[in-house]
């Protein structure tokens, strides 16, 4: 790549590639994990009516790729846990971000500027997380694009991925939603990198290991920043996604009526099977029950826990209060 | 075997022994897999809200038995996706079926002779399936009956067994109803298939590998064939389970009626568990949370998902309508 | 240790280091835990509708310790079922509980003084359960103090820490428990000798492992008798856990009456997401849906059936009306 070495940036990427992720970036990334997690509806009670429950969360938060790569692998689940020097890290940060006196380090670490720094960091893990899920897999399947897209993908967006099994460990359990249903920036974000990584991997893309890192480093870092600065969650591939989408998963078809009727059809056997009680009933059995059959329409509802996730990165929270 | 010499048998039973699932067979049981996926409530919804979860869903439908197998023997579970032309074919399958112009690929796979004949292929790859799970346990486990039966049965009914996470995938919980609660015909006849290979394998059934598959392949075939002509959903061994049901499973003691009285006390202290809102909210928890405690007094609408599964492959659909 | 030597205390703890669990002290365990399956809410109209659930439910009680960490190291979650003996017995057991004629041997099991027998070598087997975990995480994780806790404490109380997905084989969810969020005393118990064993092994722990056993084991054995005896479920850690919890988890900072304000916050957030229908369907969605949010206000039904399974083991059943 000639436009790398005008530029000189050949010993940049070089020097990003030889970046040692432990301490200060695995840092980051935990205290913006353990904050996303206390920011999700209900995980205060929690943390004051079972730290262990809390603990496991944000283990789960901080480690849960490598957990859902692992056993996706065939793998030991317990694996990450063996790393006591990382576990103890997130640990402690884990009990300063809920438990620290007068909450001096979440109120610190929420502030804006810090907050930004944080999350900086934290996006450069990502590169390290998705390259090393690519890596693994491709010692195993040499071949197989899809298996390093996938382990990737599972090492560098598990958190999300895992999310409901994660909301079940404190006790909440919102089937209706899930990072495949209705896939978040960070998760959207993971599976490019994991797809231009496997790319580069099996040589379909011309580009060498650390300039695809420092470019996709510089990328995501840039993007959360300027999400976070403008307090904007509008995705950066918003266009393509919904050119690919009406391209592919619409047509044109004289027939897209009918698949309506089909659709309404569904529904209407759906409801029918439910709508067995009175009228007044009627409301909250679309609240309760209902929710099995039609998953799509309480979409309003449906990702509120990710999106508080989402934008809890995006904005400077309500801890400014206490200043 | 001196029926199967008298009657020519024997080449036939060879022949079939020998005949090779892919691509044919295998593209038969991807169509008739993501055909039952699509007559699922809510699918088609899904299909257009989120492309990617729809997708995953049907890779669950065409592959569950693997990814199970694989879970319970601590193999990857990502193993099928490595088999990059068999992922391919089912993607592009899973294409045509959701998103085809005109729904053309839909509506003629549906029509009742093709499906007749997509339906008894699929049931062909069944014997396949629980044939390779069975060796694979006996290559592990040796000796153990049990295992073999586990991994067989696996294989082969994968996708219901593991359909409560399948439905979880699109947004749908049903905890109430799973394969182990209400086994539907396919389970049934996939366990009874898993117990006699796995008896032909410890050679406590005096059979040759090859005449069994011939005679678990006509009995599926056929039957399946039979279910669908005449729109019976009863199952063959329907007389037999209600006599092993009645011998072992009842009794005929004094002490059932108080069983009854046991039976009915655990009921009435779950509801009440319950019943603490108002009058007007009755009915509606019965909708919701009371689910979670008697899930018996539920079984009407139980299965519905699991019958529309079944009943889709025994009648023509209503995409008659366009042609 | 001197005090051993003197007490002649060295010979009975080589003695019960000897012991073997097959056969009595197995069958203890196998009765013990189908008896607390039979006593939960539901489970005896499961095995009326559905053997097989029920069966498979029976094996998760007796075997859940061992499916769990096998997951956990990524070995065959199968493998219990390769113990043909074992799982033999489990199911002589499981059969005789719930379907033997005139309920002979649930009654009679159900008596305390049986009881107690059986709860005290159920307790037995614990030790044996928690000392292979520990030593079997030592064989693979040399120094990881904190992987051999884990399997300890899942091969311990594997039963418990599954029970989610136990019920879910019976159709029962019940997300807004488990035992992370309130832990029962079977699984403290258990994470206590699996620290106190992990310590030992890594000689934290100055005491020779057959000392610890024979110390761990009088203390549960006595414990569970007192517990059965006076009908008490006050924990014997009731005092130091509040201590611990008290420094830890709560602070006396400025701050706590504001963190309160942000719990309360966020409440009131999630309720209003919940509540956008009318107010007739309020108490119902609370029910239903709102379960979802707040986890915590629901903690009066949260662990009925923890507590179930408990004071099954605390008080002389309902059984005895049958004398």
């Amino acid at each position: 790549m000639d436009l790398f070495g005008v530029l000189h940036l050949d010993e940049l990427s070089h020097g990003l590639a030889n970046l040692s992720m432990f301490p200060y970036f695995d840092m980051a990334h935990y205290i913006v994990s353990v904050m996303a997690l206390r920011e999700q509806p209900g995980a205060l009670e929690v943390s004051r009516v079972s730290p262990i429950a809390c603990w496991f969360s944000s283990m789960l938060f901080c480690f849960g790729g490598a957990v859902l790569s692992g056993i996706m692998l065939a793998e030991p689940a317990i694996a990450p846990l063996s790393n006591s020097t990382s576990v103890l890290l997130a640990s402690i940060i884990w009990y300063l971000v809920f438990y620290c006196p007068m909450d001096l380090v979440y109120c610190c670490a929420a502030l804006l500027p810090l907050r930004l720094v944080l999350s900086g960091m934290k996006e450069v893990t990502r590169t390290w997380k998705v390259l090393g899920g690519v890596t693994q897999a491709h010692s195993k399947y040499k071949d197989s694009l899809l298996v390093m897209i996938a382990i990737g993908w599972a090492r560098g967006a598990g958190g999300g991925l895992i999310s409901n099994f994660e909301q079940l460990v404190r006790g909440v359990w919102k089937p209706e939603t899930n990072e495949l249903l209705k896939m978040s920036y960070p998760t959207k974000i993971t599976l490019i990198g994991a797809v231009l990584f496997a790319l580069q991997q099996t040589h379909y893309l011309p580009l060498q290991k650390h300039h695809l890192m420092l470019i996709y480093t510089i990328f995501t870092v840039v993007n959360k920043s300027r999400m976070m600065l403008t307090g904007s969650s509008t995705s950066p591939f918003a266009g393509i996604e919904s050119a690919i989408y009406k391209t592919l998963f619409t047509g044109c078809s004289p027939y897209a009526a009918l698949t309506d009727d089909l659709k309404k059809a569904c529904i209407d056997n759906s409801t029918t099977d439910t709508a067995t009680s009175t009228s007044t009933t009627k409301e909250s059995s679309e609240n309760g029950a209902a929710g099995n059959h039609t998953p799509v329409s309480h979409d309003k509802g449906q990702s509120a826990s990710l999106k508080a996730k989402e934008e809890s990165e995006n904005a400077e929270t309500s801890c400014k209060k206490t200043d």
